[in-house]
């Protein structure tokens, strides 16, 4: 019976312990999320259906491009909590008014404070560690406003698609190449050490 | 004159044989690219007003972010070419024509023909070589699609931020461990060798 509370608080520990390494949010920021939470709540049957909004299946890949993909979803979080904030009733000038528009109108402006120092803790990151990424998604965003239907962009876009092409080519190429460098220095390292 | 004449010839093979190397640009598809380019004229004054459609500053940076961009570019030849070809004045059903229309039927045909040939090597380069890519930006698309004024959405996004706060921040921190890992790696190579 000692044995399986030793094993069982040795447990706890190794959990805390790890759980103090790795955590990355602050516990003001945790709390404020479970705050928000109690409002914006729906049903466990919504919540668990199996399709959340961020799929996790592009964080599995390559860490650059799992990196691309985390600035999207911090890019998104931002634009979610711009429009949540946008949604909440704006304060109202009048000062006489009933106790129960009294408490509704802190409420709303507790959720504005709550919501607002999300969105900063999110761009925060972002704009920290997530820059390069940044600029990649803008590049990535202003294809998308390419004119196909104009003649001088036609024009000009298959005038600079051998020198594209030729680098799309050479690009995937070196990029075999690397991994190969890098399998064989893994290979070297191996049999060195063995 | 003999070493002048000499000189030439030699920069000319060494021109040679470096585009040969170099070159992954099947000869057709630049001889049809140029073909095109006759049809698809544009003044001097627009090709070169200093505004290419793709930038090529996003090609300068970290290899796999540039591929990432030369994904994106790839998709927007596809999507260009795609609407070139719809652009295209679909073959008349009519067999008496004038010889006037009956030549410019000709020349349709002839332009479908090479775009459609342009636009296979660019696919085919995109499916063989930017598969992975293909995947990112199809999943950063999603994002784009996320119901930001819907309830549900918005009370599982808050729900999802913890965990994907806390991988977005380690995710940083193990591409900073990377990097100097590597940084220290090459050192040490750097020492070994001298």
């Amino acid at each position: 019976m000692a044995a399986m509370a030793r094993a069982v608080v040795c447990l706890s520990l190794c959990l805390a312990v790890s759980q103090v390494r790795s955590s990355h949010i602050p516990a003001e920021m945790n709390r404020t999320i479970q705050n928000l939470l109690q409002h914006y709540s729906i049903s466990n049957k919504d919540r668990f259906n199996g399709k959340p909004v961020f799929s996790r299946e592009p964080l599995t890949g390559k860490m650059e491009a799992q990196k691309v993909f985390m600035g999207g979803v911090l890019e998104s979080y931002e634009k979610l909590f711009g429009h949540m904030l946008k949604e909440l009733p704006t304060p109202s000038p009048q000062t006489a008014e009933s106790n129960a528009a009294d408490a509704a109108a802190r409420t709303d402006e507790d959720m504005r404070t709550k919501l607002s120092y999300i969105l900063r803790q999110v761009q925060d990151l972002r704009r920290h560690r997530y820059q390069e990424q940044e600029k990649l998604l803008q590049n990535l965003q202003d294809l998308k406003h390419i004119k196909m239907d104009n003649p001088v962009v036609q024009s000009k876009a298959l005038w600079e698609l051998p020198w594209l092409y030729e680098e799309a080519s050479s690009l995937s190429d070196n990029i075999i190449k690397q991994r190969r460098r890098r399998r064989q220095a893994r290979r070297a390292k191996t049999r060195l050490g063995a």
